[in-house]
């Protein structure tokens, strides 16, 4: 009879999943070896339980369909947790498999027990923990259909060491999915047809999960040319569709004054695939919510985004067939960085976009770049950018992952390189290295915590993270990944586009100043 | 008046608390302005959070009164949990300050909200989250007297970005401190000695906690010569007294087998400062209990173990005045490498002990060392070794801190390696480097999962981290610290002596194959 790891591994496969990736410990070896019996599911090793989970998240961004984790214990699934965040509020499909001890075994409080469904929980997240091994089927499959949803989540099988090892029937598969939830119906293509018709000028129409596609940005396009609506996309979509021959919509700015002014004089908010949105921190005297005062929240389904373009007979859009931006020269600034990219990006590729501060003036370098795929920081939880473009490079081998990547959220998982490495993913990584946390030497002034003039020497220590330079080029030669520094617009698109070149994982250390 | 976050700072403080572990975002820029009124207290900056927990866990291990944490809501707190469960279980006392959103943030659910309450229980914690701003002595005061305990514990303080920028009273101290639990009042003096004196030869004398200081352990010594009993160290303890003139007493070992071996025979099993033992994992056909069956369990205080020695009129322990192990010569093999750490060992030194596997033979080589302190891995979850050693070259600036670092569990908390520099810590850390996770290639087949000859590649592939080969001394040189490899015994003594010379951190990047 098979094991209750065989029979995990048959039931993640019977649910579409077929990729794991794994940072085991003992509890989980005989998941382990169970591998070597299942030919289909691809195992990628992570050498840190952050990197593991956000490769599932950006794996599944891209397929739509979930990837495995395989994590040790509560402490595995707790330096995985910050990215698992990301993926609940990017929606998207991770099930995660963590490794408990032997049932027999908990009563003795071993050291590395704790109280995993508390973890598990926390991202929003479903947990399913098996009484039996012969209970093993109904859990994997619950949690994959739990995970796929819609909307999707974070699933978590924790998996008892004895269940592992012990026989296990694949028993009946569910007979009921788990989590399907379609959210609410919104008000109809009708209603919002009436809604823009009436109110076009006044309305912003605010793009989210499945509304960032080609389709729903090119509707949302036509749809504000037919009324007078302003589009916008959400802050952090998971998925962004942009370049050449897609509406190049504006996002909501991070900056809550900045969103306050795009979303100035608005009567209406039409939500598509979003939520309403909200400043991401609070800051003295602003507002949170984001809402024109008065404004009236309406909600539509992203399926019905074509067909209410239709209903309000729009026109095909014209796309103005902009070019990419000219190759900058001279030293680095925290402008021409982004024209480089824009400029040299290929064909199909996606970006990791965990540029922060360094990315402001991104999306102005890529709106006439070939067509491409723009994965960002949904969750605000930094470390994600590098396993992202890991988990979205195993899932699209045949596309160029670029992941633009702010140096001090580089190191909280920084040894998604060696996994880059190991797998030889076509990744180019582009280190945005300006020695700082530089969003927070702004924060510092916009809380009202310092003027700029007035940062102590104490606070200031804490928002630099020079002193020393960090030397990425180092690091990542250290994880296998060749490796490059630049400090002129010429260099970084040199080395930029031999990184494109040649097969396997780049990384370009970029001099980058500040942003203000 | 002060701001709240002023407060806060001023009521740690007050309870001893003068170090902090920083790893800040924007909710807690205005404790990061306040640092700057707050001359007395160091703050030092970690690039991750699991960096900063860490080394309030070493700190306190060394200095017994509790380092603060400052850690970025709910995602910067689930970075920092694995740490804060080795704390747990080394009963440390540690305060986290976890910064939230201003309490009129929270309805509008913005991208970083989590359920921060969760995470901070989680590690068996005390959560305290001051409903006002004139709340936060109490809460502040709170935390710290639950941290010291006894037992110490981890105590998190959530600080809303509204009560930390709004003013706040600094109120009154708390009249009760918080969390003092005696524990198990054992079966004092008189009943142990009575106990030793009839079944001494077969009773096991278990060590933990305060007993395996050098008093502790050289009242131990004193009952064991005078009773027959067997002492043992538990096998993961806080700290541990160790070298020339301290009783040179076994660890209870990590295999379950090899710990059966040296509870055999007990009938009795007297535990001073430590629980019954249990095996760190189950195995299939394996008892997870560790005590002998039939065997009766005491609990005595650790306060009373030198009374006890008087009280069996146990004479003073000759300790045989063995040196150190003579220098090694040849290529690095899993035994000689710490041979050269206990011929070399400088007085006074602090052992941050995260060897794993390749440190089997440690202990032999550093019972006639120098007299010095071990710090080891109580929890089990790895990434714990560099933070510890960071949090102990700040607690004792004047002692040479010695990091013994497995390959596999150093790159959990790598950027470490950037604090040492920044603060130029004097610390060594000697990279153990068999490109592999040693200990699960062990554990695989320990559990059954394979026999040595038929791992698949799979499998294998899981349990090595090579291909490609992690060069550390790329990685330290990247992070600010000096470093060099060794490939043989007398390179890694003469760089072992030279980065012991030389002031700040070094790091040896030691080619050490695998035990087994």
């Amino acid at each position: 009879m098979a094991s209750g790891a065989d029979t995990v591994l048959q039931r993640l496969l019977a649910g579409g999943v077929d990729v794991c990736f794994a940072n085991p410990g003992t509890s989980e070896m005989h998941f382990v070896a169970a591998l070597d019996n299942t030919p289909r599911m691809r195992a990628v090793l992570c050498l840190f339980e952050g990197v593991a989970t956000g490769a599932a998240d950006g794996y599944a961004r891209i397929t739509g369909t979930p990837a495995a984790t395989l994590l040790h214990l509560g402490p595995g699934l707790a330096n995985g947790l910050a990215n698992l965040h990301n993926a609940r509020r990017a929606h998207t499909p991770v099930v995660n498999v963590v490794g408990d001890h032997a049932t027999h075994h908990v009563e003795f409080d071993a050291p590395l027990q704790s109280d995993i469904e508390a973890l598990a929980g926390w991202p929003d997240g479903l947990v399913f923990r098996p009484q039996t091994a012969d209970a093993l089927t109904a859990a994997v499959d619950a949690a994959v259909t739990g995970a796929v949803g819609p909307p999707g989540r974070v699933a978590t099988v924790i998996l008892p060491a004895d269940h592992s090892w012990g026989p296990a029937e694949q028993g009946a598969p569910l007979a009921e999915p788990v989590g399907a939830d379609p959210g609410p119906g919104g008000i109809g293509v009708q209603a919002a047809a009436e809604l823009l018709r009436e109110y076009g000028s006044d309305t912003v129409v605010l793009l989210g999960g499945s509304a960032t596609g080609p389709a729903g940005l090119s509707a949302a396009a036509r749809i504000a040319e037919a009324t007078g609506a302003r589009p916008l996309v959400e802050t952090f979509p998971a998925r962004l569709a942009r370049g050449r021959g897609i509406p190049a919509i504006e996002r909501l700015a991070y900056l809550g004054e900045q969103a306050e002014q795009q979303l100035a004089g608005a009567t209406r908010l039409l939500l598509v695939g979003t939520r309403a949105p909200v400043a991401f921190f609070a800051y003295p005297g602003r507002a949170s919510g984001l809402v024109p005062s008065g404004a009236q929240v309406h909600v539509l389904d992203p399926a019905e985004l074509d067909a209410l373009a239709d209903q309000l007979g729009a026109a095909p859009v014209q796309i103005s067939p902009a070019g990419p931006p000219a190759l900058p020269k001279g030293p680095l600034t925290a402008a021409n960085w982004a024209d480089v990219i824009g400029a040299l990006l290929p064909d199909d590729a996606i970006i990791s976009d965990e540029a922060n501060t360094s990315g402001m003036l991104l999306p102005a370098a890529t709106a006439g770049a070939p067509a491409h795929d723009v994965l960002t920081l949904t969750g605000g939880a930094i470390g994600q950018g590098l396993p992202v473009a890991v988990g979205a490079a195993v899932a699209a081998p045949d596309r160029p992952v670029i992941a633009l990547q702010a140096d001090g959220s580089a190191l909280y998982t920084i040894s998604a390189l060696w996994t880059m490495a190991r797998e030889q993913l076509d990744i180019t990584v582009v280190i945005l290295n300006n020695n700082a946390y530089a969003i927070l030497q702004l924060e510092l002034a916009r809380v009202g915590a310092a003027d700029g003039n007035t940062i102590g020497e104490k606070a200031r220590s804490l928002l630099d993270i020079g002193r020393p330079d960090i030397d990425f080029v180092s690091i990542a030669e250290g994880f296998g990944v060749p490796a490059t520094r630049a400090g002129t617009a010429e260099e970084l698109a040199e080395q930029f586009a031999a990184a494109l070149a040649e097969p396997g994982p780049h990384l370009i250390d970029a001099a980058v100043p500040t942003f203000f």
